[in-house]
């Protein structure tokens, strides 16, 4: 059999390729490269070694960015209203090119390293049988045919030094989220300790004086910072480092899984955050109430569906559709302000401003009679009030 | 082993006695009566027959609209927008009723017929992994270890005559309503045969005049027909037997089961149909628009928990108790006209109504000023005419 | 002064072109045709005769059904449930025009005849300030210049007959839907009598053999009715004419007005109607319960809107773009039952139904295993089940 | 005429009294102290130089806190996500209390001093005409007759010295929040200064230590800080100080008006933000990911009543019906950190979590099975692959 495995090049996938490789079976190696800079180091040749016969690094790290990041920009995509959806939103590009990799190689089936406990084992399989229904999906974690012995086991048979984990902590990392479980994390009461956290410093060693960034921008999309253009995989690098220098990107709470379960979880994520925090304030100054309202609805859909992994049900594309329609306005200027761990706006433009000069004298020229002011009223609040009295009144 | 038998008379329910008591297990048998006559005569008997040791019909008609389906009448609970739920809401009942017996007799397990298909599965598990935790459920026809011909050879067996099944459609009956599928209607554009129902004739063979009825309801609740006082059993009895003497409760559309398909599913439920648009209708002579547009949020979630087998689901009591209180003011009459199939609403009264009498002149003898609609419309307008012309004026 | 009328032939709008030529203003006259098809006979002339000095009468009929109907049938826009939004759809066509030719004509201002306790007075205020921002609005009736007396006088110094209006009721009309106001039909609990109605025959005397009519659609617009394609116009006409002669289209409910009132409302719509119920049965064949779910959303706001006076209003049409999106799919064939004023859906294809033949051996072929099936029963509903002991446990 | 005004003590009320008297009417003072603490000073004895003939000073303080900040804690109540809504939810109190003394007092009419272009108006006159519907509603201010110069003319005549009102911003303070607006803050560019607050120190001059702060709620409402149980009043204000002192509780953001505007809005709210925060976090811990998501609507919807005026619609109330439901399991309590303007939550902890000690063993001890996942994995997405599919293979 012709096996294509998802490798990220940790213990599971590469005791995965091993075994596979062992019973046989003809093993192509996919990484692809969203930004998770530490595991990618040797990879290939890990690869090789573990009997692979063929290997692909694939760089998705603008595309992750463009078409992933970005609509999770404009729909504001806070899962639960905390996390940004690191992991959720890779996971569908991984599957999408591994799948594309596996119909070109003409393989039998793909491999993924997940557990039978996860949201990510949700993402892949649906993903997968969207883009590559006709290749059998093995998934040896799941299955129970792979314990962490055997895993230990197998790379030792091939030579092969076991990747060095985090000496505590489970991490997945892309340049939009990086996530942080396992030891004293899984009880809830407990505050992540300083260890746990990589890409921001403790907020009691940040500079002193606060940090100002703009951000520009267009049509819903980050464009600039600090009147810079940067392209996207850049400005959320960027973004990562400059913030998260000044403590600023965590997040802890409790979380509910699409398989059932409440977890609490610990990410660090300071460009995601602050992007979306500005983006939302810009859609404030530029959005009628009515979209602002409506949207928070399409918004919180959206996130849900990436999230459960339904990247591919059809409404996810038909609710991008209606959140880049209304992102056509979202132009403009956000100033932020950073210092110690915090972020504030602290200042915001934009050419279509729901108060823009053009219409300053417009609004302050006209003040309501006192008439028109109580015909607004009276109106506004007339069927809350006959029913208030009816139902009194009936009493 | 004891297992407590979730009962219905029918053919597999019927095997799952047979082959459990011959697999040496003590067996108790417990049929709930929530108004599915045909198949009620001689269930008991058969039981014994087949090999129970114990049996209980337990007659819970007036529990079931009492607590079941007047909650759907007060959430106008038709789900896709027309199944009134018959069925799922008997199955949260029955795991109720099992499991009180199964705990009260000490039983190791409780069995129930349902495919590993269908939607009934679900609510029967969930609830009872609910109401009774403990205890293990067995699902001979889910697991495969009853086929069709097994079931028919252990009747045979046990010398017992097969249940006279409706010749070509499977059948669930209860008070709330009566479905109908398989043969031809699985077809979606296949008009369903007049053969396939029975508590309604054929609208041509209605009676030349129309019917009119007056349906009372306090709190939400119907509780007279035209005029005469009606225990809840009586009352929904009496109305589909009215209705559908003219033709009136046929449902034919395609539904989409928890289980992840789409099916066409075609019902017959006079009074469930009547008694939701009479109270739709009163709710708008009663209800604010404010009410009215978030309660239909709340009625729909509702619904679906219902549908999808989450009775146990803790929202769907909370909503309930929303539900419950917007229908404090849900009191009044309202006439119906009942003509060869169609029904329509030609008058409603309300103590509570938004325009009750003692309000007509207030309302009447109010006229707003030129200024004050100006004002109102003004208002009312402004942030969308901002946001138009400054969208325009920018571009 | 130089004001063009939106002048619909009726009583009011002709006393305004009298009064404001009386006054020595220069009038407009702009009677647009919606499919009101009673009062557009002699209007031209009368018009003249009452002092106008340019007249148009603009065919709006096309434009009317495909850019106001069809959306609203995407849009199943049934407001509170059941009225299809003929006049509120016609209003801001009409006020477009009338602002186009007022700006065409460098007119100073434009008159509409509405009180101030209407829907439309919202409806023409707000469009006519997006699209003519500059140009002044005048509204004699609701400024209260205009009574009824002084019209019928205006009219007689004109040496013009009132027109005739209907002897008891105030009607509105046009192609999508026909409102019947004012006498015994103000009292919510009076049936309406058959003089109400115009288009649709009493079903008593409709004809005794069922009408099957079959509507197809592509991408959610109907396009052709048994087999045979229509422009927009003639098959609105053609249905609004078979649907009625079965006694089909009438509607009674209670409305709750954008200016804070409820009125009991009678309409009569038969292809409005028959076009959103086969609509909504196609979208469930090939829609997803997710999408079908936050359609309705979408839906119900989008109605909301145009109801409420604010097809102005930027999130109107951002919706429009995501009902488009969904409707790509909406295509296929409905089959309807009409008789005696009820209609059916009987029957129904798309070459996207979510069980084509192409996917039915998929679906039919595969069975969930027992252990599948409760492993999805098990995850499914394990949040709910975890909450519901945890507060039973922790009591 | 006797005439109630709601009388804060600053310019414009002050005014309305002296105006009003001066007209000969008998004139009512009533103050309602919910904890604005700097204008109370002296409030009594200049309502008496102004005119009044009668005072009184209502301390509302436990009702305020108790009845209207306790309820927005629990509906998680930030206005466009942002505003905690002090000044919203005082008013409808002060209503109420200023209906009760004019029916008590038999007066002929109210005074409030707001203006056309305010919210408050909005909030003030509804709650009046639900509360005194048979009461007159006086407002100078947006009446016109009584602009800033009259004002100061009407002080100086009555030898009252004009309160020192803030020397830059408008403010509006209760226990729940500080509104700032004005001066150079009108422009959303611009960073607001140190001097506009004074709840909050500059985050640059907080403490160089974190503090700690345990939250402990019952019901949703929060009952000891720190261990120590605290009355509502002082809870509030005790945080309110704690949390200040070390620069937290800043808002600033574009807020959509009732009225129509958008304006900038900058607040402080220290204790009002940490409970919402707090309370979000501890219902993530108990609550379903159903009744988050439903409550989510439920919570933005209350709030939006309450900001647009609406405390009396009856939904309003109803909704509170649902929250508290829900709220009956948030008991528990949170630990939060505070450093230099930023919080965390980093500790949580409840008696009914969803994995509460009772239940993690049950959920650690259950792995689901490869087929048990599939299982779930398959159903949960077959609508979504079978319309994905269907829609592919139809091209």
């Amino acid at each position: 059999m012709r096996v294509v495995v998802a490798y990220s090049g940790g213990l599971d996938t590469s005791a995965i390729v091993a075994m596979l490789a062992r019973e046989g079976h003809e093993v192509i190696t996919v990484t692809v490269d969203v930004g998770q800079e530490e595991e990618l180091k040797g990879v290939e040749e890990r690869a090789y070694k573990l009997g692979a016969t063929k290997h692909y690094t694939i760089d998705a790290k603008r595309e992750f960015v463009e078409n992933y990041a970005w609509p999770a920009v404009k729909a504001n995509a806070l899962y639960e209203g905390k996390y940004p959806l690191g992991t959720a939103l890779a996971r569908p590009l991984i599957a999408k090119i591994v799948a594309e990799i596996a119909k070109r190689e003409g393989a039998d089936a793909v491999a993924h390293g997940c557990t039978s406990k996860g949201n990510d084992q949700v993402r892949f399989d649906l993903s997968l049988q969207a883009y590559a229904p006709d290749i059998k999906i093995i998934a040896p974690v799941r299955e129970k045919s792979l314990t962490r012995e055997k895993a230990l086991q197998l790379l030792r048979d091939a030579g092969v030094e076991p990747p060095k984990a985090h000496k505590k902590y489970s991490i997945d990392e892309n340049l939009w989220s990086r996530s942080i479980e396992g030891s004293e994390l899984d009880d809830p009461r407990v505050e992540p300790p300083e260890e746990a956290f990589a890409w921001t410093v403790d907020p009691r060693k940040a500079p002193n004086e606060p940090l100002y960034v703009e951000i520009e921008f267009e049509k819903g999309i980050p464009i600039r910072v600090n009147g810079e253009k940067m392209d996207p995989v850049k400005l959320v690098q960027t973004l990562n480092v400059m913030l998260g220098s000044h403590g600023y990107g965590r997040i802890d709470h409790i979380e509910s899984r699409v398989v059932g379960f409440k977890s609490r979880e610990v990410y660090e994520a300071p460009a995601a955050l602050a992007l979306i925090e500005a983006h939302r304030d810009l859609e404030k100054l530029v959005l009628t109430p009515r979209e602002l309202r409506f949207k928070r609805l399409a918004d919180d859909t959206w996130t849900d569906l990436v999230y459960q992994g339904l990247w591919i049900e059809p409404l996810r594309e038909e609710l991008q559709r209606f959140i880049d329609e209304v992102n056509r306005w979202v132009t403009g200027s956000v100033k932020l302000k950073v210092y110690k761990g915090s972020l504030w706006v602290v200042g915001r433009w934009s050419p279509y401003a729901a108060y823009s000069e053009e219409l300053v004298d417009y609004n302050k020229g006209w003040y309501p009679s006192d008439e028109e002011a109580r015909g607004f009223i009276r109106l506004w609040g007339l069927h809350s009030l006959t029913a208030w009295h009816a139902r009194r009144m009936s009493h």
